[in-house]
């Protein structure tokens, strides 16, 4: 058999031997759903749990692809391996594509030790909130000890993806507050660091008091974690080493405080949840087509049926 | 038995009857929800399909009470019944209590001729988009021959639920274009009618040539219906009968070409969607709960059942 013809299980086998293209095309089947995905994610399962995954968010323009680039730097020049997984849920483009902002990624695009990949919408965006968790726990699958999340964007879908990492890192500029005003609340909520890239710019400090500002206004608990906030320069590398020590900070705190165990059961029940629901509606989307279906509606519109009669029948055919 | 301890077909016989109070009685029924709703919409199902809904729907301040009180008397002149149903979603108030704008319709709170009801969410907004359809079905079924339906705002609950009426009115103000700017092309869609309510102020030439730019610009069939644009001074009177001629032309209009029992049809197929996707979610929530739900995720919590996997057991107690 070809390449081209090697079934999941061969291809995760291979992934896992460290077979780049394998990789590839494993997070190409899980990309676009359905039965192999499932497969795929059967095969990963048993072997996740061990990865740790950083998301960076904050507005289109914030440089988080620079700062994604100084980190993997940071985290090469001590031998470690990463996976990046960058999600732009407005771009139309995706897989092996390097998009706009990833040109700046190509510095490590032939280091075997960092593994790159875009994903973007393929049209439906709520595909993408279960296609980009799917893909992580793929990676952790395969044994990536550190994966990171860069979402472009602050809308409620970049939130909720980025949020779904172990530690969150927010990225505004010294000038942010107009970009994000539109969602500043999400943003303070899933933030565990606050990194203000482009602090060689004015406006640094006043960027600094305005997220105390809000941290205060935030309540935090005695024992809780405070976010720190980081001035970085992605461009020269500036802050970058003392960004990514918050980061192991973070890790370290809430591994001690059982807090990173209860997030990932949090997400992973809340995922369930969500994995119910689409098989729900995917039924009832199946029921509500076809000749049964037509024949009810023709009683509800004659009005020998009501629709709550009609909808009990229909749901008779959702057995397990 | 007294009279609040009549049964939803008492009340529902009581009601076809022209007892108010016990068509006040099933409204708080429907609007409650569940099973008493659920018979209630069954009983009066048969008998609906004659009365005729009217929607009216426009920014918060441009006139739509006044407005619909002046409908209220050009039908009362002529000796005809209607209903009003008032719907707020933005307001914690609902059932006999007069809401602020509806202190107007005050005149016509004593003609029995009259019937007048407000809806608002109580507190569940998706709630409102289905109490609001079989509070309009019960209306219809005891044999109301004109319903009103009047929402405040221009949101999306609110649009959609004007758009479900047979004709929808939707009432402008002489300098409208910043009030409803957010949703200018969900006006467009479902207005079979404008208003332009005030137009005693200046700017009334300028709003219809703003309207009729936008009908151009939606590319009407040659046989279509083309909204017309209405001048109306809700508060004293004027082109009010020609605004209602116009509703009474768009009725014969549809009625005539097939378009009213395409609608009727089409609205009756979503909300079976609608219905069964309730009933889904809530079976859905029913098993997200209990020992059996707490257990399978423990399995995956230790990775030793996929979520995949997990959702497949739970579906499994959605039979039929």
């Amino acid at each position: 058999m070809g390449r081209n013809h090697r079934s999941p299980e061969e291809l995760f086998s291979a992934a896992r031997a460290g077979d780049r293209a394998a990789l590839a095309r494993l997070l190409s089947l899980v990309e676009r759903g359905g039965a192999e995905a499932r497969e795929i994610g059967g095969l990963g399962y048993p072997h996740g749990g061990h990865g740790y995954t950083v998301g960076l968010t904050g507005a289109p323009g914030a440089g988080k692809s620079t700062l994604t680039s100084a980190i993997v730097g940071q985290l090469r020049a001590t031998g470690t391996e990463v996976a990046v997984l960058a999600i732009d849920p407005s771009s139309p483009f995706t897989g092996g594509a390097i998009l706009g902002d990833r040109v700046r990624m190509q510095d490590h695009a032939t280091d075997p030790g960092v593994f790159i990949r875009s994903m973007a919408t393929r049209g439906h965006l709520g595909g993408l909130s279960l296609a980009a968790p799917e893909a992580v726990r793929l990676l952790d699958a395969i044994g990536r000890e550190w994966i990171l999340v860069e979402t472009v964007g602050v809308g409620q879908v970049e939130v909720e993806i980025a949020g779904k990492a172990d530690t969150t890192v927010v990225v505004v500029n010294p000038d942010w507050g107009d970009s994000v005003q539109a969602n500043k609340a999400g943003l303070m909520e899933i933030a565990d660091l606050f990194v203000i890239n482009k602090a060689d710019r004015k406006g640094v400090e006043e960027t600094r008091r305005d997220l105390e500002g809000m941290l205060e206004l935030s309540d935090l608990a005695d024992d809780a974690w405070r976010p720190p906030i980081l001035p970085v320069v992605s461009t020269t590398g500036d802050g970058v080493a003392a960004m990514w020590d918050a980061v192991l900070a973070h890790r370290a705190f809430i591994e001690r405080s059982g807090e990173l165990q209860r997030r990932r059961q949090f997400r992973l029940r809340e995922e369930l949840r969500e994995i119910v629901g689409r098989r729900l509606e995917q039924r009832a989307r199946e029921l509500a087509t076809g000749e049964r279906w037509e024949q009810l509606q023709r009683h509800v519109f004659e009005r020998t049926l009501d629709p709550w009669g009609a909808a009990d029948e229909m749901l008779e055919g959702v057995g397990g």
